[in-house]
């Protein structure tokens, strides 16, 4: 379909009919797609082809870039009847997208009242609830029938993101109550709305509770819609589940690029600058560079063992890879158990004698392994214990240390993502170096 | 509220009065969670007392021992009803955790009917979109006029998950369009389905596509809900964007945990076994244990350069954690841009140009910081000068590699999450280790 559009636009650009068929065939986020691949002139016309209801939608899922050059391009009048037809919520998104000369053609282009909310939506703190509520729901008033209710809902419906879940307000716009669709579309018509909405397990979030909150929130009681209230209260507008998806998404890019050691980044990756990526991962890499350097000491130290038994040099890397792969699978399922809610800090000793029961059974397997290819390697049989028991030492002490480092971390209201791969690596190299060298030195004598 | 319930569950047992008014005010979420903090006896008492109307939702919440415990306890005629009352969805999940009696209890209070579409459902394959489904949707026909299709939604409405979306099926039951119950709302009564439905742009899925293929979907595409047909386009089921929620986190753990080297499971941490947690570790850590040895080689090799300079054996470890945590941050971005869909294979170069570009700053930087710092801790100009250039290579060596591999895996049809920090590390440490030994042969002449 996509690819059918783009051909004509290649080879047949002048049949304007054929396209404008095209484009009321196909679905608004295929066509969004398509401008990636169009330059500036004909993505201009292309854009003005498109069918007159769905144009603000279509937009709204373009990308930033293109989106620039269509407004630059535009005139005001087009320009005001797409931001009338956007959602709130994606014209903030725009805004925040967008450089001020763009920026400022936008507002010039919308009415003081929707100025006034656009500039309350930008004021809200980044990754906070209210920067990604949306303002188009719909409200009822308890006092109001079931009939009044669904011609109103009928009325208004148009401009609304979603209404399985709509909300009851009072005069002075506190947030009163919920009723679903479905609990309205059952009762008789001349029942109140009052007769049948929920009152007392009105979920909502405050604008400034953070999006994370939201998100678990979300998860917990599988809502369709989040009520989002002021500081009196009073309801100022919902978040829907597609910004959820987004949010859940953001959260576990976050997580994984935390635990890879990195500053979270806003922009995916192929948008960010080269120069921005570097600065989100320097400092860390210098961080655990400079932790790593214990390691130097550590060696520095058992020199003179190390060259009396040269052999045992050459386990070094083997060793801590180990340490280092076991202490980061425990790290891992314990950060991704604490941000799904399974684990809690009270597990603490749950998870303690777990990993250690796992590392025993997996380093008792490793360790015999490599016992026997040592063994058939010819090394020297205490060499082959030396190493093999350092390796299940290894192992038992990276599952412990990367199992509850994470918890540690949550108690300390530190991220638990932080505790993952390369920080436990840093530590249990340290740890199963000391192990090996005093092993080394009381089964081999140096 | 939760410890207000406990609490007078705890104290006040035999008001029951008391409690019946507390759970009719409370969350069915809230409610359900409580059952995990009673013993047997309380817990079957207090599921006696909650609202009729709610018992089923509840239940659907309730964690799987508890359902257990709760199942084996009460009537086949109490069963039925809880049953009945369920989504299909959740009475599949419901028997997907249960042990054979118990199964047999449920499936002896189902009517054949129900039978047969639940034994359907087990029978589509793990993941895939069968599997998730739900059959509670609203069908239309495309010659209802908006009246009959209102009396219709409001006649069947009570049982079904969603109508954001309505789909059109023939008598066949194909699946002919959708329609948004806004459109229904905003059309006059004697207009027609057909005249509003859309029949261009359905989006469906197949009962046998992989629920990672259905989550992608409704993150392109915003949806409420996905239709799913079989192999004759028929439809017979939808998926909803609560499941779809689910689908994305299990979908996220499972990347998490193989980019940490482990087998996914299919439980959360704590309810999977010490045996099953190591079975899943194992392989992996064996795997990676052996292809480490590979770094035994080099050094083996060099050994007569170390005797001589055994200065150079305390920056190993060092050098390798830069290399693989490099090496870690580059494939964790690749992995993750590729999972969203913002990377594409073909970008093959552009990754290359950008993880050369920030590996040469990278490296850089940490190379300068070290040729300082061991100047001041007075060693040999020359060793350090081997330290720092094996760190600049290496460092640019590693995001080269870690930014490729998952793209090559990707277009080798192979899960890029495999190609993560465990393997990333294993493949930058033999190359680190021999970049560092031939820099340290021709700049010290060992």
């Amino acid at each position: 379909m996509k690819n059918e559009l783009l051909d004509i636009v290649e080879n047949n650009f002048s049949n304007k009919q054929l396209i404008k068929k095209k484009l009321a065939d196909m679905n608004i986020v295929d066509i969004a797609e398509i401008f990636d691949d169009l330059e500036k002139e004909k993505a201009l016309q292309i854009f003005r082809l498109l069918p007159k209801n769905k144009a603000a939608d279509i937009f709204s899922y373009i990308s930033p870039e293109k989106q620039k050059l269509i407004i630059e391009a535009i005139t005001d009048k087009e320009l005001g009847k797409i931001i009338d037809d956007l959602y709130l919520d994606d014209t903030v998104d725009l805004l925040e997208e967008m450089p001020a000369n763009v920026v400022r053609k936008i507002l010039k282009n919308t009415d003081r009242a929707t100025r006034k909310i656009i500039n309350q939506f930008l004021n809200y703190p980044e990754d906070s609830a209210g920067s990604v509520m949306t303002i188009e729901y719909v409200d009822l008033q308890k006092d109001m029938t079931i009939r009044e209710a669904i011609d109103m809902i009928r009325k208004t419906v148009e401009d609304k993101e979603t209404f399985e879940i709509c909300y009851v307000v009072s005069e002075e716009r506190l947030l009163e109550g919920t009723v679903s669709i479905k609990d309205i579309l059952l009762t008789d018509d001349d029942k109140k709305i009052s007769d049948i909405m929920d009152n007392k397990n009105i979920i909502y979030v405050n604008t400034t509770d953070d999006k994370e909150f939201v998100s678990k929130l979300f998860m917990k009681y599988d809502c369709s819609s989040l009520a989002v209230v002021d500081n009196e209260k009073r309801l100022v507008g919902i978040i829907t589940v597609d910004d959820v998806v987004d949010i859940i998404q953001d959260e576990n890019t976050e997580d994984f690029e935390l635990m890879a050691a990195m500053t979270p980044s806003e922009k995916p990756y192929l948008k960010t600058s080269i120069l921005k990526l570097a600065i989100n991962r320097i400092p860390w890499l210098l961080f655990l560079m400079i932790s790593a350097t214990l390691t130097g000491f550590v060696i520095n130290n058992f020199e003179s063992g190390l060259a009396k038994e040269s052999v045992l040099i050459a386990f070094i890397p083997m060793l801590m890879d180990t340490g280092g792969n076991s202490g980061s699978q425990a790290a891992t399922l314990a950060i991704r158990g604490l941000a799904l809610n399974e684990i809690k800090t009270s597990d603490f000793f749950a998870i303690m004698f777990k990993e250690s029961s796992v590392g025993l059974i997996a380093g008792f397997v490793l360790a015999v392994f490599n016992f026997f290819r040592l063994l058939i390697l010819k090394y020297d049989i205490l060499v082959a214990l030396t190493v093999c028991s350092s390796i299940l030492l290894t192992v038992v002490i990276s599952n412990i240390i990367g199992g509850i480092l994470p918890l540690i971390a949550k108690f300390l209201k530190l991220d638990p993502a932080l505790m993952a791969a390369p920080l436990i690596t840093t530590i249990v190299d340290v740890i199963s170096l000391i192990a090996y060298f005093c092993i080394a030195s009381s089964l081999l004598n140096i």
